[in-house]
């Protein structure tokens, strides 16, 4: 079988696309879509200070090696979630691709911020380890990038990641949580800063072997924490789906996109403010992350900023 | 285990409600439900002649047990769909029930009408038999209601099935398609009669323990042109999540409602006029049954009535 463009020999078939390439289309062909949904989405600029948030696996690094290639001024923050072998793995993976590219990666460490992991942080919390994850990756994420002057955050969602968090969202009709499915949420005065997925356009199998092709050597195992995570349910749901009609997920995604600009709902009526205990933006009373810290264990409160690694 | 209402012993347990039922309190729930749905939704009242769409199965066979007993006056219409031994099993389980209730029913038989089956007509038309099928019954359906003085169309449309189908619309994106998702579509002056979907609150689970538990004599095997279908994949997907999450398809569908209710989609542009060949309602030029009919070959594209058994 030959490619499509070159008629070279084939090493991938992407079924939505109806589409066979050989490596080095693949590789255009995956590098025109990380381009084109960062101009098309206004995602940032090369006066841009970009901080990518690496967890270690296929997605953030082939995200960061995309950036560094197209000459963008990056960082990455990495959060050690003190999960044991995988933790360890992951942190490995990110600081040999940083010095192995020259960049600079910071590191939150929740065993050095909390003297407790995720999996016995979330234990103390009586909360699932994903959700409470979240809270704390978002949170320093952005409070980092606000605190050392970056103006955009990166992250590697891809479009299954998107699609099967869309599918969460409208199987509970969650208009909060639907207004905030976006490739780009902008910076808000309250203390948000620029937030890009540049990846949307390209499915988790697409990324995997872009990342293989490339030798990006990444952590292959998923978060052990995450077997029983829903985000695996709506993924495994939207295949199913997917492999009868190929082209369904990322129809779902980006028709939801184009509908949102041509009509969109109704804008959130939350109003944000700052956090009296930290001073990040909220609409609850005190934020998500220092609500979670004042109910763990005293020691275990202290809030410990990233270091250079 | 004891019944939640009556500490009789269990026969069944309902996760989606967490509630756990003895026989008698089971088909005491199931029929609430069911009136629930015809009272909430204004669907009939006593002085409504209704025509039930029975195929068969527990679904439908349960709405008329239901309707029967609650005193409604029914009539059935069947479409005996000529694959072999499914449809003559079918018909059989139809007719002996109405027969067992004293009730008439109305049967069109595709073979006789076209001499052709759904699967050679679809094999003609070159078109997925479910998508054949779904136009001849909606065509007939309506068409013998309006022609013999039926007020309602019933349909034992049940939960899974409203579910699956509003997925199927909301991965497309489909706002047409979703203004008709709804358990109840009013009658129009342009020509379809008002149709309503009583079973849209009860899983398909407590739709076949209610026809067990009744013993209802009902065709157990699936139609075996459904396979295929794109519905029975999205009922696996939605399974697979409802398992996780008990009460999902119930939250998705029923808050999809809900919303209609608050914030109505746009309604429909579409404008309704006569089909110039059969006379019926259609958006299109010819409507979508004389559009099929007129592509089979001559003697197929004759047009037979249904015929009292």
């Amino acid at each position: 079988m030959r490619c499509q463009k070159c008629h070279q020999k084939v090493v991938i078939k992407i079924s939505r696309a109806n589409a066979k390439y050989c490596k080095a289309c693949f590789i255009g062909y995956f590098e025109h879509q990380v381009r084109r949904a960062i101009t098309k989405e206004r995602m940032f600029s090369p006066e841009d200070r970009i901080l990518v948030a690496v967890s270690g696996g296929k997605d953030s690094l082939a995200l960061w090696q995309v950036l560094i290639q197209a000459g963008y001024q990056t960082a990455a923050l990495h959060i050690d979630l003190g999960i044991e072998r995988y933790s360890e793995s992951s942190s490995e993976k990110v600081v040999q691709f940083a010095a192995r590219h020259g960049q600079k990666v910071y590191t939150h460490r929740l065993k050095e911020a909390h003297q407790l992991g995720i999996v016995e942080l979330s234990g103390e919390l009586d909360r699932p380890p994903c959700s409470a994850c979240g809270v704390i990756k978002r949170y320093q994420f952005n409070r980092f990038a606000m605190e050392n002057g970056y103006t955009v955050v990166a992250t590697g969602h891809n479009l299954d990641d998107e699609a099967a968090r869309l599918l969460g969202n409208v199987l509970r009709w969650q208009n909060e949580y639907l207004l905030k499915q976006s490739p780009v949420l902008e910076k808000n005065e309250e203390g948000f800063v620029k937030k890009v997925k540049p990846l949307y356009r390209l499915s988790e199998y697409e990324v995997a072997a872009y990342s293989f092709l490339n030798g990006i050597d990444y952590v292959v195992e998923e978060c052990p924490m995450s077997e029983s995570s829903p985000m695996l349910v709506y993924k495994k749901a939207l295949n199913l789906i997917e492999h009868q009609s190929p082209g369904t997920k990322q129809q779902f995604y980006l028709s939801f996109l184009d509908n949102q600009k041509k009509s969109p709902l109704p804008p959130s009526t939350m109003a944000l403010h700052s956090c009296p205990a930290c001073g990040q933006p909220t609409s609850s009373e005190v934020c998500g992350y220092c609500k979670i810290m004042s109910r763990l264990p005293g020691p275990a409160q202290k809030v410990g900023g990233p270091s250079l690694t």
